[in-house]
C-alpha cells in the first residue's frame, strides 16, 4: 500500500446531508491509500477555495475516483454535482503549537491566538482540540491581553456589518426568565430617539427564550447583512438573529462546546458578547448584568469584577460602554416563553405601561443607551426614554420595525397565538409572595416546550410583594403538547417556583 | 412546533458509510418536531438493543418517517433495510453530574467512575466530553483507587477473553523505533517453553511500527477472540492485533482523543495496557520501559515511578507483574519498519543469532516472562530463554505461529517484500558513531511511509559505537513511493539521525 501527501483529484457527487460540518466521504480503498482514515481530517481544494473536510468511508457508496460532499462542503466550496477536487491528507493545522502552548499554560501573543481562531473556524480541529482550548481557560485564565487578542480574532475571521454611522446597541448577558422581551420595548425607545441600534440578538441555547425567539413570534428575523443595512436605513431600529449573518463564527463553535461540558466562562461571555457587537460595527454599548439568586450571576461583587472587565475589554477595544447591574432575582415582568412575552411587550408598548420590571429596565436601558450618544444631558437618558415610550413614539416605531421585518404591524396582543393547554397553580394559604425561584420557571418553562414551541411558557399572577389569598392563581403553565404540559406540572409540583408566606403554614389532617 | 419526548418508530434505511461511531440520518422536519438536531444525539431502540446516535439531518435523503443507519448504528442493533426503530433525543448521560464532579477535582467512586466509562463506551458522549475526562487527569492526577477503578471499569464495559490455564504475557510501553520486532522473537521462546502466551498487539499510532503492523507482514493477525482460543490451544503462543476484538474499548475512544491534544498521562497508558491485558485473563505480565534520550521516558527517575505505578496497580488488581526498564537510548536492532523489523526478526530466529539490542533484549523479556511462572528457578529465565533461542526450538515454534496465523512458515527473510526505492546517507567523515537521534528515525520513517507502506522505513548500517570510514554506508531509506522517499530523505538532512564523531569535523573549501 502507498500512501502519498500529494492531492489526488476525485469528481464530485453531492450528499443531501447536514452534518454540520464539512464531511467527505471517501471509497475505503481510496481512503485506504491515501493515508485518510474515519477519524483524520481531509484538505479539500476546488479551484481557489479549500477547507478541511472530515473524513467518512465507504465500502459501497461511491467508487473510487469518486468521493460524496456533505451539503455544508458543497456550499462552503460551491460543489456541484460532478465538480473535480483535489483531496489530501490534512496535516497538523499551523496554530497546533500555540494551543498545545496554552494548555500548559503559556500565554499567547496576539497571532498565536488568531492563529487558534482561524484554524478552529476553518474547520482544522474536532471538538476534543475546542474543548482542550477553552478548558485550559478554565485552568489559566485568560490575561486581558489575551481576552482582547482573542476578541480582535473572533471578530477578524467573521463577517463585518458596516454602516454609514455610528451603532448603538444594548445587550444583556442574560440568566433571568422573562428578559428576553426587555429588548422590544428598549431598542423602539432608541430607534425613536434617532440613533442607529440593528439588534441582533441570539436565540434560547439553556434559557426559555432569546430575544430572537421572542421577535420571531411578532416578525421575520432571519436576514442576510444587506437586506439588514437596507432596513436599517428606514427604520433605525431592528430586531434581528445574528445567527446566519457568521458574525464571530467561532463563537458558536465555542458555545456548542461549552455547553456539553457545561462551562461558561466568564472570559468567554465577555469575549462572545463584544465580538458579536464589533462584527456589527457597535461603537456605542450598554451591558446589563442581572444579579440576584439563581441568576447567571448571584453575588454583588461578581458582577463588579465581571463589569470591570466588561470596561476595560471595551475601552482596548476602542468601544464607548456603560454597565448596568440590575435586580435579576426573579424573572422579569409577568411571563416566560417566546408568545407569552412577546404579548407582554406589546401589551406594555400599546398600553404605555406594564409591569414596572420589564417597563422601567427597558427605560432604564434604553436611557443608558441614549445617554452614550451625548444627545442627552447625563443622567437624563431615563427620562428622554420615558418621556418616548409613555407619549407611544416607542410604539409606533415598533410597529414600524415589525412592519419592515415582515410582521403585522397592528397586531394586537390577544392575537399572538400562545399554548392551547394550561394549567393554573393556585395558593395554598394566604399570605405573601416573598421569592420566585429563577431556575425552577427556567426548568418548568422549557419542560413545558420553551423555546421550541413558542406557545409554551410560564404568565405569572403574583410575584415577589404581591398579597394573595389562598386559591388565589399564582401562574399558569402553557404548552402545545398534553405530554409536555403534564411534565412541566410535575415538575412544578415537585420544585415550586412560587413561595407564598402566611401565618398558618400547614394544616393538618 | 411541537416537542415531544416521546420516542416516535421509523423504518430504516442503510446507509453505507462508515462514520466510526453510530449516525442517524432524520428527515428535517421530523428532527425538528422530536427536538433532535446536528449537535444532539439520539437514543436508537430496536427489540431488546439500543444504543446512541449522533444525530444528522436531510431534506432529500430520507422522507418523513424514514430514517438512515450507519453501518456501526446497523451494526450495533443488527438492523436491516425495512427494520422498525424506536427514536427519542437522548437526555444527559446518566453519569454527566460525575463527569462534571471529575472535571472539579473531586475524587471519584468505582461506580461513578465505571458510569462514565460506560458513558464513554455506549457512545453517550462526544468528544469534547471525553476530552474533559481526559485533561480532567492532566489537572487532577486520577488517586491510585480511581486508577484501580478505571482499570476494572475498562475490563468491565469489554469484552472478555478467558482461557482454560493461566496466561502470560510481555509488554512494551514503546516510544523506541525497531522496538516492534522483539516480541516476534519473544513470544515464540516463552511459547516453546510451555507456557500460553496468546499475545495481542496494536497498530502503530505515533511510531513507525506496532507489533500487530510487523507480525501482519509475514501472517494474519486479525482473528476473532474464539479462533484466537482454538489457535492458541495449539501453538500456545500467538501474536496477533487487539485492535477487533473489544478488549476495554475505552481505551481506543482515549487514545483517539489524546491523539489529537498529543496527551499521554501516564495513568492513562497505565490503564490502557493493564486494562487490555486483564480482558484477555493474562495473570503474569512483564513490562517493558526502555529509557533514554527522546524514548517516551528519558529519565531513570521516571521510569521507577512508573514502574512502581505498574507495580501498584497490578496488585490491586491481583496481576503477578515484573518491570524491566531497558536501555531506550537508540532504535532497537538494525531496522525500523514493519516490512524491515520482521525480515531482522525473522533473520535472528533462523540464525540463532542477531543484533544484540534486538536478542539480548528479546531473551531478557522471555526470561522474565518464564520466573513468572514459577518453573525456572529465580535468576535463571535469561539462561532458560537463550537456550531455546540458540537450539532452534524458538525458530520451530515460531513457524507453528506463523502457519496458525496463516503465513508461511518457511518464508525466507530475503523474500519479505521491503521498499522498491531506497536511498543510502553515508558517513562524512572517518570516525565513531556517538548517538543515533530515536525521534528523527521515528519521523523519518514515517516520511517514507511507515507503518502504513508496510515496505518503508530505515535500516541501519552502523549503530552507537561502531567505527566507520568517510563513505562508509550509516543507514538507507526504504520505500514504495518516490515523493515519499524524497521527502525522507530531505527530512533525513534537514534533522541528522546519527552522529559521527571524529578528529576532523569539516574540510573547506
Amino acid at each position: 500500500m502507498i500512501v502519498s501527501k500529494e492531492a489526488r483529484e476525485f469528481t464530485v457527487g453531492i450528499l443531501g446531508l447536514s452534518t454540520g460540518k464539512p464531511l467527505i466521504v471517501v471509497n475505503e480503498q481510496d481512503a485506504s491509500e491515501m493515508g485518510l482514515s474515519l477519524h483524520s481530517k481531509a484538505y479539500v481544494r476546488s479551484g481557489e477555495k479549500a477547507t478541511y473536510a472530515s473524513v467518512t468511508t465507504t465500502r459501497t457508496m461511491v467508487p473510487r475516483g469518486r468521493v460524496l460532499a456533505s451539503l455544508e462542503l458543497a456550499e462552503k466550496l460551491g460543489l456541484k454535482e460532478g465538480s473535480p477536487v483535489a483531496v489530501k491528507p490534512a496535516g497538523l493545522p499551523a496554530s497546533y503549537a500555540s494551543l498545545l502552548k496554552r494548555m500548559r499554560g503559556e500565554r499567547l501573543t496576539y497571532s498565536e491566538m488568531y492563529s487558534i481562531i482561524r484554524d478552529i473556524v476553518d474547520g482544522a480541529y474536532d471538538e476534543a482540540e475546542i474543548a482542550a482550548f477553552l478548558l485550559s481557560q478554565q485552568f489559566y485564565v485568560l490575561d486581558e491581553d489575551e481576552l482582547s487578542s482573542l476578541i480582535k480574532a473572533m471578530v477578524e475571521t467573521g463577517v463585518k456589518v458596516s454602516f454609514d454611522e455610528p451603532v448603538f446597541d444594548e445587550h444583556s448577558i442574560g440568566g433571568v426568565p422573562g428578559n428576553s422581551k426587555v429588548a422590544l420595548i428598549a431598542v423602539p425607545i432608541v430607534a425613536s430617539f434617532g440613533l442607529l441600534i440593528p439588534k441582533t440578538s441570539s436565540r434560547a441555547i439553556t434559557s426559555p427564550a432569546g430575544t430572537a425567539d421572542t421577535m420571531e413570534v411578532l416578525a421575520r428575523v432571519d436576514f442576510t447583512a444587506e437586506e439588514i443595512r437596507e432596513m436599517a436605513k428606514k427604520t433605525r431600529g431592528l430586531l434581528v438573529w445574528g445567527g446566519k449573518l457568521n458574525l464571530a463564527p467561532a463563537d458558536d463553535i465555542f458555545v456548542n462546546v461549552e455547553r456539553k461540558l457545561s462551562i461558561d466562562p466568564w472570559h468567554q461571555m465577555v469575549a462572545s458578547i463584544l465580538s458579536k457587537k464589533l462584527a456589527m460595527s457597535v461603537e456605542s454599548l450598554v451591558i446589563d448584568i442581572p444579579v440576584g439568586k439563581k441568576a447567571k450571576i448571584e453575588e454583588h461583587g461578581h458582577a463588579d469584577q465581571l463589569a470591570g472587565l466588561f470596561i476595560r475589554q471595551a475601552a482596548k477595544l476602542g468601544m464607548r460602554i456603560k454597565v448596568a447591574v440590575t435586580f435579576g432575582g426573579q424573572p422579569i415582568g409577568m411571563s416566560v416563553g417566546p408568545a407569552l412575552e412577546a404579548r407582554e411587550a406589546l401589551e406594555a408598548l400599546i398600553n404605555r405601561k406594564g409591569s414596572r420590571s420589564l417597563v422601567d429596565k427597558a427605560i432604564l436601558i434604553a436611557g443608558l443607551t441614549m445617554e452614550l450618544s451625548g444627545k442627552v444631558p447625563p443622567g437624563q437618558g431615563e427620562n428622554y426614554a420615558r418621556e418616548l415610550f409613555t407619549s407611544g413614539k416607542a410604539y409606533e416605531k415598533f410597529k414600524e420595525i415589525l412592519a419592515a421585518q415582515g410582521g403585522n404591524p397592528n397586531i394586537k396582543p390577544e392575537e399572538v397565538p400562545v399554548g392551547r393547554y394550561t394549567y393554573t397553580f393556585k395558593s395554598p394559604l394566604e399570605g405573601a409572595v416573598t421569592y420566585i425561584d429563577n431556575a425552577a420557571v427556567t426548568m418548568v418553562a422549557r419542560a413545558a416546550g420553551a423555546p421550541f414551541d413558542k406557545g409554551a411558557g410560564v404568565l405569572f399572577h403574583a410575584k415577589v410583594g404581591y398579597r394573595v389569598n389562598k386559591g388565589d392563581p399564582l401562574f399558569t403553565i402553557f404548552s402545545n403538547s398534553e405530554g409536555r404540559l403534564e411534565e412541566a406540572i410535575s415538575l412544578a409540583s415537585k420544585y415550586p417556583m412560587i413561595t407564598v408566606e402566611g401565618m398558618l403554614l400547614k394544616t393538618l389532617p
